[in-house]
C-alpha cells in the first residue's frame, strides 16, 4: 500500500468514526492546501474528495500532470465543472452516490460568502465547515512524519548542509559578493541536486538590511557579508518537502551591542534545543525564549518556531502565543529560530530544523553563526 | 496627497455611504492580501484599520520594516496584541473609539470557522462579512490602474521587454542551454535592474516539460529549446508590481500538430487582441477563443487571461466562465494568453499584457513565437 494509499485510509477510518459521508479539499489560489498532495501526490490545483465507502476522486486543474503525479481511484478535468468548486462539489456527490441527508465537510478555510454559497447550493445535504473535525486530524497527523517522510528529510537535510557548507566557503572566499549572488547560488545548486528548487523565497540580507525579519525585497544587488549582521534563511525543496534554515554572517568590526545580540540568540537558540523531548509543550519553550530575552530588555518580534513539511509553515508551532498547544511528540519536525532586531545594529537569526525521537530531539541542519 | 492617500480617501467616501464605521484588512500567511500594500504602501504581514471619521492604523508584524516603506495616521506593532487578529481588532475598535452598535466589516476572505470567532469576541457590534461590500469597491478600483500606476507599469513593460530581446539572443545563440539557466538568468538580471524580483516562480520547460499548463517543478536541469516546443513564462516585480508574458520557443523539426497547434494558439491571440477595447466583457473575449479553438476540436484547459497589478492574478478575468461580469474600462491591465497542451506534442502559449486605453488596447509587452 502507497504511504498516500495509508493516508487516505487513517481519514476514512476518521470519517467513519465522525459519520462524516464526504471530504472535499481544495487546493486552489487564494486557498492552497498541500493536504491534497498529502493524500494523493497530486501537486497543486486541484479538489480531492474522499468518501465514506472508501474511495478517492481527484479533480485537477491539470489532468495531464494530475496523470503523472498522482494517485486516486478515479480522476475527472475540473474543466468539466465550469472550475467552479461548487459545481464539482455537486458533481462529486453524484458520481460517488452520497445518500441525501448525508453531512459532508468542507474546508475549514473557505471564506465564509463562500461557505453560504455552498449550502445555497448543494441543498439536501449537511454541509459542515468547522475548526477541527477532519481538519484537526490531518494538521495532526501531517505534525508527526511517517517514515517515508523521514526518510525524505534525512536526505534534505544532508543536502541543505552541502549547501551550507558551500556557501560558507564561497562567501569566506569573497566568491559570493552580493545577496543576488548568494540567493541565486542556493536557487542553482539546489536544482542540480534534484531539488524542485527552494522552500520559499530566499532572504539575503546584508547587514543594511538584516534588521527586517524578513527582509524586503528578499534580496537585492547590494553586499552580502562584510562588516556588521549579514541573515541568510533558505530552505531547499525536494520530494514536496522544505526545509528551513537562518544563518548570520558576522563581519568585522562589531560594536558591543551587536556582539551582545550573537551570544543572546546563540545562548537562546541552546536553551530551546536543551528543552525539546516528547511531552513538552511548544508554548512553554517559546515563553522560555521570550522570558530569556525579556531578561535583558529584548523582544523577539517573531514566533520560536514551526513545523516544517510539505507547507513551510505547518504544525507544530513554538509560538509563545495563548493559543498554541502543541505537544511535541516523536516524528515531529520543526523550526527553532531566535532571533534578534535593531534598526540601527542589523538583525541576527540562527535556526536549524529539529527531529523530535522518542528520547529527546535530533538537530538535522548544521546552519551557524559564521564569523567571516 | 500620496497614492495612497488619495484611495483611503475613496475608501472613507464608500464607507460614509454604506454605513460602515470600520473596515479591517488582513494581509497574513494563508490569507493574502495586497489591499493593505495598495492602501498605505505596507508591502506584507500586517492588518490595515479604516474608520469612517478618515483615521487610518496599520498593526505590522515587522514595525522597522513598516516605518520604512508604509503611510498611516498610526501604527502599533502586531506583537501588542499577540498577533491574534480579533485581539487587534478590539484594539483597534477601542483606538480609534468606534462607537458601539456599529457594523464593521472584515474581509470576505475570512474563514467561516474564524468569522465565528470575530462574532463571539466582538460583541456590541456588526460584524459583516460578505462577497461585495468594500472588497468589491477595492477590486473594482485596484482594476482600474491610476496614473502613477500607469506609470510603473509602462516602466516594467520596457524592462520585460529588455529581458525578452536579451533571453532570444542568448537562448538562439546556445548560451543559456537548461531550463535553470533561463529562470536565473531572469531572476539575476531582473534584480540587477531594480526589479523586486519576479512576479512569480518562472515556469521554464522544455519540449519533454512544456504540455504542463504550470509545469512542475516549474524548472530543472533539463535542456530549454531544442527539437519541439518549449514554454517560458515568467513576470517581473517592480515597485510591487508584476508583468507576466509567455514565449514559446520553437525547434526544428516539428511535427504537422505542433505547427497546427502553434497557428492555432497566435491566431487565437491575435483573435481576443482584436476584441479589446472599453465596453467590451471579458467573458465574450474568453467565449470567442473557446469557439475558435472549438472549430478545431482543441480545448483550452485554462482561462484566457487575467488582470495583473500588486498580485499576479487579480480583476478584470477573461475567463468564459458562466460567473465572470467585467466589463474592460480605460486604465484596465491584464494578460491575454491561449496555449494548448497535449501530453505527446508539448504545449505552446503565447501572452502579453494589455492596457485598455480610451478608444482600445495597447500591447505593452513584445512577447512572441520564437523560431531557434
Amino acid at each position: 500500500m502507497s504511504s498516500f494509499q495509508k493516508r487516505r485510509e487513517i481519514i476514512y477510518d476518521w470519517m467513519a468514526q465522525d459519520g462524516i459521508a464526504l471530504v472535499m479539499i481544495e487546493d486552489s489560489e487564494g486557498q492552497r492546501n498541500n493536504a491534497v498532495r498529502w493524500l494523493s501526490g497530486q501537486p497543486g490545483d486541484a479538489l480531492l474528495f474522499l468518501s465514506a465507502d472508501r474511495r478517492s476522486l481527484l479533480v485537477p486543474w491539470d489532468i495531464n500532470m494530475a496523470m503523472l503525479y498522482a494517485e486516486a481511484d478515479a480522476m475527472l478535468p475540473y474543466k468539466e465543472f465550469d472550475r467552479l468548486p461548487a459545481k464539482a462539489l455537486k458533481g462529486a456527490i453524484e458520481r460517488l452516490s452520497i445518500p441525501k441527508g448525508s453531512k459532508i465537510e468542507i474546508p475549514d478555510a473557505t471564506p465564509y460568502p463562500k461557505f453560504l454559497r455552498f449550502v445555497e447550493e448543494i441543498t439536501d445535504f449537511d454541509v459542515i465547515c468547522r475548526k477541527g473535525g477532519v481538519w484537526e486530524e490531518i494538521e495532526k497527523r501531517r505534525a508527526i512524519k511517517d517514515e517515508s517522510e523521514i526518510k525524505i528529510y534525512k536526505k534534505i537535510a544532508a543536502l541543505t548542509d552541502e549547501l551550507i557548507n558551500l556557501l560558507e566557503k564561497q562567501i569566506c572566499a569573497g566568491k559570493l559578493k552580493t545577496e543576488i549572488d548568494v540567493a541565486l547560488f542556493i536557487e542553482s545548486e539546489s536544482r542540480k541536486r534534484g531539488c524542485d528548487g527552494t522552500g520559499f523565497d530566499t532572504i539575503a540580507a546584508g547587514p543594511g538590511r538584516s534588521f527586517g525579519i524578513h527582509a524586503f525585497p528578499t534580496y537585492t544587488g547590494g553586499i552580502f557579508g562584510g562588516a556588521g549582521l549579514s541573515i541568510l534563511d533558505f530552505g531547499l525543496k525536494f520530494a514536496g518537502y522544505t526545509s528551513d534554515v537562518t544563518l548570520t554572517f558576522v563581519g568585522e568590526p562589531l560594536s558591543k551591542t551587536q556582539e551582545k545580540m550573537l551570544s543572546l540568540v546563540e545562548k537562546a537558540y541552546k536553551l530551546a534545543v536543551s528543552m525539546v523531548k516528547p511531552g513538552e509543550t511548544g508554548r512553554n519553550i517559546g515563553l522560555a525564549v521570550d522570558t530569556y530575552f525579556g531578561r535583558y530588555r529584548k523582544i523577539m518580534p517573531h514566533g520560536l518556531g514551526h513545523g516544517i513539511g510539505l507547507q513551510a509553515h505547518e504544525a507544530p508551532s513554538l509560538s509563545s502565543r495563548s493559543d498554541n498547544e502543541w505537544i511535541l511528540e516523536p516524528g515531529m519536525i520543526f523550526t527553532i529560530e531566535p532571533g534578534l532586531y535593531d534598526p540601527v545594529q542589523g538583525g541576527c537569526r540562527l535556526e536549524n530544523d529539529i527531529l523530535i525521537t522518542e528520547t529527546g530531539g535530533e538537530v538535522l541542519t548544521g546552519s551557524r553563526i559564521v564569523r567571516l
